[in-house]
């Protein structure tokens, strides 16, 4: 199994950031600690992040027919591009959003997700763990588990 | 590690209801797959459903010095209880929302949940794969992975 | 044909509560009137009467597989529990939604019916007729009327 | 007893138009089975359509002094139509709003009705079936049961 | 100068219908006073009432070259016939609304008119003396009062 | 009859602001033609203006037994000022609230009057000759015309 | 290929009204080079122009059978003549709607559209051409173009 | 004169949550503060408290014709139980609402008492102050104070 | 103990004004009482009353120093003077916003109070009653009750 | 005349997403098209799609001495991109906003158009001949059609 | 150049209130600066500061002809006062608005500014340095900088 | 001191669009200006513009240890972009925000800034002054003036 794992707007500037709400961790701290979760669950990942939407969206269309699906962090992206919206829908294998903080504890506009409605489902406020979360339902849907 | 696992009003009716948004596993089979799951973890388990809002309360205050974690699908009182939401937040130990659909993606009225902000995260839309991803957590707060 | 009638919250202080909203008719009085109604429509009727949300679901889940149809009048539940809503939307039954004033007519919250929508329709205004008039529905569907 | 039954807008396309809400029955298969429960009912029933705001609104002033009751299904002018509204308040007999489809399971400008607040009382979702049983509720009315 | 008086539906009914808010005379007896001032102020005045916004527009639109001013009670056309406004917005003469009751002191739906922003200006609360206001002020315009 | 004129904050500045609005005439020359205007009808006219919404109560509350009718341009604090419409509504007398441009054809805020519900009605968009208006009405209401 | 055209409130005084938004040209001008264009690509329109919304729908119903398309340009019952949505709803042949000015640019009550959600698609801003273009897109459908 | 106190949903845990808004005494020792005050008063004070919306509404119908007046704090209920509110509104004697916090200066959703309006008043603010002021005005309507 | 009750715009007309709202009393009447009262429990009390909000911040902020606490009936400058509640959040000394009606009981405008999150509580709808207990709330503080 | 067609995000992806939507053409087969019908009107078209926002704004300044018009489906960037909206203001040739499905029958968030108030004017809901029918209008411009 | 500086209410408590917001210094202090500042730039200022709107209007009025520009900051009154906003459209030199605090990082109330709009522009955030700026920006405007 | 000056999309095309709005002078002219500021202040400036929000971000990101402020137009980006105001969050340095134009006197939706609330403080309608009264600004806060 052959996962994309996408980071949108800023998630390249982690432990770098408001560490009190995003953690002390970089990007790549936690992309090294899903390469050996994913090896031990017997799965592949890769990753992509970007600050432009526009390329991120490039980047879904390329994976179309290459993984078997992907996780997302859209950042801020998340409440208002309707075009991510776009293209995430127009995938086959499912999606699972993701975000660090607990976006329902957060800023009104962060509470509203218009990404959301097109992915299968949707891991928040567990740090870096919320990606880690969804390896393991991936790797749940994979094992019929 | 002991979590308690609340369900709210009409889960107990699981499998007998809109099968095609939340499937035809019923809540005791969904329960005891949360139980192997447990036991391979090293946690231990239990459950306590209820249709009246008033019962739960009661069960959440009992259960104040007593687990070290609650995972909890209100069910519809998500999108109004706000008596559920002080009783959450009166806890010490952390508090998991789950939901078997994906909430983002059904009518308007269940997009919002007035309990989230005061658990720490929350994991919708994978079934009762949702239970299973959120027990996985737990289980990675206490191994501090 | 068999009918379960259903009273939410406060529905018991009929005759002791705003007369001139609804009417001086105590609920047992109306629920004599229902028998008889019932009787000459060769029907059978039973009641179920709480304030307590919890309550009605665990009614309403028992109901399911032993009545024809339901009347429920949800009192002011009618206007934000969700949790009923989906209690009703449950059943394979149809159900009918009563109220003894004119919901339209009153203030803006009492406007808004939350159970509405999975009802088969809703009867509103007619006093204690309204629940009459929801047997004689019942009565026309079973007789193709 | 005598009735006014008036139809609003499109109600002349019954069975032409969108039967999976309105049914297969015309206007005037309807008004047949209106004509014979009212002679089972000892009561008289007369019909009007237009699809003219205008024209319902002349007509209603007509039936002031001559009818003992309307039953008015205003269609997509019960929307907006507050011209219509002041007509009906205007009449000292009682008026009884109803509608075949259930507005509140449908878009959200049918959920709204300026002209119920100034009508008895509303039977909305039952097919023809709703006009009966708005008769019914005349009779009750009249036979002081 | 030559004036034409509009009213929309249902003024044809003043006098019979909620006396409390509309006064006691009828349309008749108002316009017969409009008629005595009219020749006080030596001004023409004809009448035109209709309940048909289709009416009233056509009537607009034959006015256009042969009065000086309108006169336009809307009734509750006021509140959502924008192809009213529209007539009254391709006169080239001025349009005095005027209202019976204080729309300000009534109902949410009474207090906006779509029809005054393209009158001149509005005289309302003064029951039938609000026409007669009206007339006063075409009086002033042509006096160079 | 004894009437007292209340103008509002920025009025004393007519004639030097937004003339394509306003107008050109000065407050002290509208007085006057409301002066000769209240002779010829044999009323008396006394005039307050102030741009602070204290001294306009304390005015308004002075004037409760004095006078037999009040008209009140209250210029922007028709748009907020709670407080002057309290001190209205204390008035046993009738009041008329007078603007010079049409409120309904302005800015948003300029819309909405918070006074006018409390006074008998408006009379808006006539520039200075609204007042005259005004005076007219009373004079109506004297001479039961 | 036989189409009709239809065109509601205030549309027969095109060239009368506002010409900086809607142009200098009749609606008989226009109606003409529709017949020059339509015979150009051997199809046939005729014409219906009313101000009264209920006979715009009494018209739309007699077409149900008779014509291959429709082209609307509802005027201002655009925007809230849902008995006119309801008409076009329940025909069987693509309706497409059009209007003089951009809609998009103007006033906002006039942005939104009841009609259009019911029709195949709309062509705004390109004054008498918004009719030509419709022609244009009927001809396509059928040329399989 | 006879009270009784009723408490909502979680207040039982006073003393033991978020002390920094609602103070370090526990319910029991409010209660014991309340019986010395109502002593001092020569009034006779009752306390009931659950998490259960249906019991409290059984608790205030039982109290009907026992109690001279009710002092409620209904917790979280206050923001969306219309049940609750109907119970008060048929009771005939005063109710007094009371919040510990002052609901003014905490979340949106806390700032709209659903209940306040059927209440004679509300003390909001003061801790367990807030019960005993109301007490307070109870001896004060009885002592014609 | 030295508290400064301060009222705002047309509290000074009380007893002239709407009394089945604000009663009969003078506000001399209830500042007499006041003193007994504050006699009786050892405190002294000042008054001020302003119908200008400017008079009002002026008074408060020379009061900074001077008074232990403020009681302040703001009138309807509680729901939109910003100015006001500046003036009292820049105060250390607590205050008490009182108000005569139940503000949840009256027109949606005055369910609004932009004042009350920066006062210690508020105590509404006990006539002048309200002063009284929040007198007595300041006599609990000082006396450690 | 030479026209730039511009496609936004996701518009590369036609005919492998949603195709009951946007049908099952791909953008280069709409584009052969458009080339064709181009021809046939002495029309020259160049073609640029892009998935970033911030690419599609350089295009169109590029474009700004070049073209005689532009064509724009702006895909999901309609909906909020006021950047792209102030880029085509700044042109001084025409726009036309092209859709291929019926925005205005979609969901709510499609049926604003941030970007339609600067275009002359819009076509939506006729797949790929919402463009043909975009050139054609230019066509008529061109040739004072 | 001379300037007229007007600070509204509570701006004459600066250094004693919410020093976290505004500052310590005294509104004493920032004028002295700013004569030094104005000197400098061989500018003149004058001061004004009032609690009252009407005071604020007063002064703004007479200022009409004699200053070159203004600084206003007009406190909370920035948030509601319309008749403020009247004042300073009359005027026919630049008004500067300037806030201490960035009144977009504030509560959701003070983000809103009434009075901005009629103003050349607005600097705010700085502290006593937006004064300042504002200054500096009247010096470039003499200066043709 | 040494400042980074980001503009956004659009503002390349200064000069050449909507000059009544933005000014005829070109964002080349401007910076030449604030370099001869710039060298006057003793400060150093570098510039950026983009039409990507990507890039931007990317700058921004870069810019982090190297700057000690920064002034950002983000064009329209400032309505909509939390992708940017993440970006500008991040940073330690302090970030005014400036714009040509008033914004609070424009559209509807340039009166909000969704990237003001995490910078220092705005400066706004100013045209090209209003990066010269940031740089003075900065300055300032250098000079502990």
């Amino acid at each position: 199994m052959k996962i994309l794992i996408i980071n949108g707007p800023n998630l390249n500037f982690l432990g770098r950031r408001k560490e009190e709400i995003y953690g002390q961790m970089s990007l790549e701290e936690i992309n090294q600690r899903l390469v050996e979760k994913a090896k031990a669950l017997d799965m592949q990942v890769e990753f992509f992040q970007s600050n432009s939407e526009g390329e991120i969206i490039d980047r879904i269309q390329q994976a179309a027919d290459v993984y078997d699906g992907l996780i997302i962090n859209p950042g801020a992206l998340t409440h208002y591009s309707y075009a991510l919206r776009d293209a995430l829908e127009s995938l086959s294998v499912p999606v699972i959003e993701v975000h660090l903080s607990n976006i329902f504890a957060r800023e009104d506009f962060r509470q509203k997700s218009v990404t959301a409605p097109v992915c299968a489902g949707v891991i928040t406020g567990f740090g870096w763990r919320s990606y880690l979360a969804a390896l393991e339902v991936f790797h749940q849907w994979v094992s019929q588990l």
